[in-house]
């Protein structure tokens, strides 16, 4: 039983972590239909089901702090639902560069919140890291693809462009619209949190690691 | 390693399985779009989750008796695909109810068909079952909208029908393309199998077995 009740900043952060799991597993179950072969779709499938374990973790961690999953998630669908709508992949490459994308983002943007967070909570956004990393297998494919036909680089790289320029501006939203979120990043009268200035620092570092994977891909970010 | 090549059936029969576990949950996350909840849609979307799991068992255990998961689910898109496209749910209740017939239905087969394999075959098979069941939570649902309705149950109650059917019609049409199947079904040598009596039968109970699914969800069979 918590000691007190859970602050709403805590109660937010882990209901857009949690929906932001739950759309994932559902885009990328979605995406994996556009894959060549079964065994390339059995991945993508497995990357959805990682996800959905982490949703699970998310939701327990909520109902623990005495919190409603549904209520915490939902101020958080239109935000992401508006990302996934906006970057809908129509081929495959598309859908694996933005598995590979997306799957990066979130580990990093866990990685930068874990620091404003109770202990406990910390540890279980941590735990979620853990198992990330399934879409590494995609790096290889995607390289390839572009050895073989140089043409399909130009495309990719705009494509990756786009979903980072969708990722940031829902983000963006999401922190002007939920006071207790930008208040949890900016800090309170108990503990140090980020100014403006050290949230811009945040997104120019989310920026740079999606440039390496981008990189890593063999695109121009 | 095996001590011998694993018997065309037994690959044939893991690959049905596989890619029936596959497919499944493709289709369950697909259909979790349709919940009128993010509570609903996660149920839905775990039970997805779950299949994915007993997928990734199923192809493991191909690969262990040296089969290629790929090979050995291809035979079998087409009879699935066409059972799901030919009950494509248009509603939440629809929906529900093909989880759970769906889900009852392959519990039912994993069991039949259990005692036609090797040992350690079987013992897969078997742990399948145990986290099945997931879709339990659908019947007070479906009762308690057919109470508050009672103008559902028609429509419902002929919904179910036609999952039974189409799943027995593509049922048929795999043992009758696949000899090692029927083999595997019809005993060989070294064991005993089900003569065609037997396999009717083995419908006969599956039949009922849906049927009293059918009267759990309060609904005609």
């Amino acid at each position: 039983m918590p000691a007190s009740p859970p602050s709403a900043a805590v109660v937010d952060l882990l209901g857009a972590l949690a929906y932001g799991e739950l759309s994932a597993f559902d885009h990328l179950a979605d995406d994996a239909g556009l894959a060549p072969t079964l065994t390339a779709r059995a991945r993508m499938s497995e990357m959805a089901a990682v996800e959905f374990g982490h949703y699970q973790r998310l939701a327990e961690r909520l109902i623990a702090i005495g919190a409603d999953p549904e209520a915490a998630m939902a101020p958080f669908v239109a935000a992401l639902e508006t990302y996934h709508s906006l970057t809908k992949p129509s081929t495959w490459p598309e859908s694996v560069v933005k598995a590979y994308v997306g799957d990066g983002l979130a580990a990093d943007f866990y990685r930068e919140v874990a620091a404003f967070l109770d202990a406990d909570t910390r540890d279980l956004v941590i735990a979620s890291l853990v198992d990330s990393g399934h879409s590494a297998f995609v790096v290889d494919r995607v390289r390839r693809e572009i050895e073989q036909d140089a043409r399909v680089a130009g495309p990719l790289a705009l494509w990756g462009r786009r979903l980072m320029g969708e990722a940031l501006s829902q983000a963006q939203r999401v922190v002007a619209e939920r006071d207790s979120l930008a208040s949890l990043l900016a800090g309170g009268v108990d503990r140090p949190g980020l100014d403006l200035a050290a949230l811009g620092r945040m997104f120019t570092r989310l920026t740079e690691n999606h440039c390496k994977r981008m990189d890593e891909l063999g695109l121009a970010a």
